[in-house]
């Protein structure tokens, strides 16, 4: 039975209240295509794009922009070899690439942070999903504990550590890709009784510089940011497993892409 | 002779053409209170604080907030015990803080690049200054050996590095606090043709992401976060040289903070 681009974005959709403003779309790509593969992916790299094309996929569904802006902004490209050597192979391959953001954060719970859960295996110790953030009650563990735990489970070779290794903590609250500033993270600590606030990433003179004044008044605060895509890449890696049910008859594979950086 | 918070403002803004939009204010503080000693950070922690509290000093001169915005949003911090503590201490000390953010960016060159260049010893290498960035082409060096040399000369625990360490770089963009975001870093490679862009912060989806995919096209680019703090620090430091050498009989310290994160 043939599927097409439309048919799977609507399925991603349904039951969705349509946003006015949003950065979700299908760019290149036209719904009537025929789905042949899917891949899913944190971001369309380059890298990615040449995996997904090497396993026959004609249809890349990514939480973030192709062009590295999050409103698609490319007059800071105009002239930019990298864009034009991305934009020939995107043009020439023929795959369409869905960018599924701000209707996946709409899913409830958030189907970023499910994915994130699930990757944790911490669903068990939610104790409340807010609309940007979840709220855990997790067995007593040091801040030192929970970032090695981390790191084992999403496979990441480092993450940053506002606070004290040796604090106690268990009330947390998740927040992915960029909710770690101030003004989602900040008041939460606070309205929800936190200890430590796992999040993506945040601007640094935020909620680390709170995090520092709230441990230098000797309270219990930590703060730990996974990255941006490290923590927002196991909601997709989840919407492969979920489309992988959905379509038996589709080839559909999560890609995990290099880190962005690396620490020296 | 008697120095006053508002002599030394002006001294500080000299012959710079009024900002209609500031950040930059005196807050707690008057203009006509006589200084008796200033110390100079990065922010206002609440560490900073009751240093300079120790040190005798009753004017705190700061790049960044008080309290954890860049715009003093203080919705967010309703009802914070960490935000009361902090306001209870610089209300009941009398000290004044003056936010120097905006003015200081507007020295030419930069203030705080200025700083950062210095501490560097980097002075001789500037082929440019414009006016978010300034461009050095220097001897060439592969990109892990001028993370270590920042590392070391900066006194700082790590950086984030994005692209291969072994790449030779000669032509560099510095561009300081969060200025590392697409907008200005990503045409700044291609206009200025830098190898190496060393930033404070920015979203880890924009310069990272387009650099992952410069460097896999096969391209020599990489970028160095150095951390915001880490980057804006020096700046501060200079300042309070350049104050101490302006004012023999004023005592002037500058307040190196700990980092906010730790690398786990």
């Amino acid at each position: 039975m043939s599927i097409s681009f439309g048919q799977i974005m609507e399925s991603l959709t349904v039951g969705l209240e349509p946003l006015e403003h949003t950065v979700d779309q299908l760019e290149p790509g036209h719904v009537d295509c025929e789905v042949r593969g899917i891949v899913t992916a944190f971001s369309a790299s380059q890298a990615v794009i040449e995996q997904a094309l090497a396993k026959g996929a004609n249809l890349i569904i990514t939480h973030e922009g192709v062009y590295f802006s999050h409103q698609d902004h490319r007059d800071w490209l105009e002239d930019d070899p990298v864009f034009e050597q991305k934009n020939s192979l995107i043009a020439s391959s023929g795959v369409g690439i869905y960018r599924f953001h701000d209707y996946l954060h709409r899913h409830r719970p958030d189907g970023v942070i499910k994915g994130l859960l699930r990757e944790l295996e911490w669903e068990g110790y939610v104790a409340e999903h807010h609309s940007a953030a979840s709220i855990l009650t997790l067995p007593a563990m040091e801040v030192g504990e929970i970032a090695a735990y981390l790191k084992q489970k999403l496979q990441i070779p480092y993450v940053r550590v506002a606070g004290k290794l040796s604090m106690p903590c268990q009330r947390v609250g998740i927040l992915v890709g960029y909710r770690g500033g101030g003004g989602l993270a900040i008041p939460l600590f606070r309205k929800a009784q936190l200890d430590l606030v796992i999040a993506g990433e945040g601007p640094e003179w935020e909620t680390p510089e709170y995090v520092k004044d709230a441990v230098h008044q000797g309270r219990n605060k930590a703060l730990i940011m996974l990255g941006h895509a490290e923590s927002e890449a196991p909601g997709m890696k989840l919407l492969a497993e979920e489309l992988a049910g959905q379509y038996p008859d589709l080839p559909v594979h999560f890609i995990a892409d290099h880190p962005v950086f690396q620490i020296v």
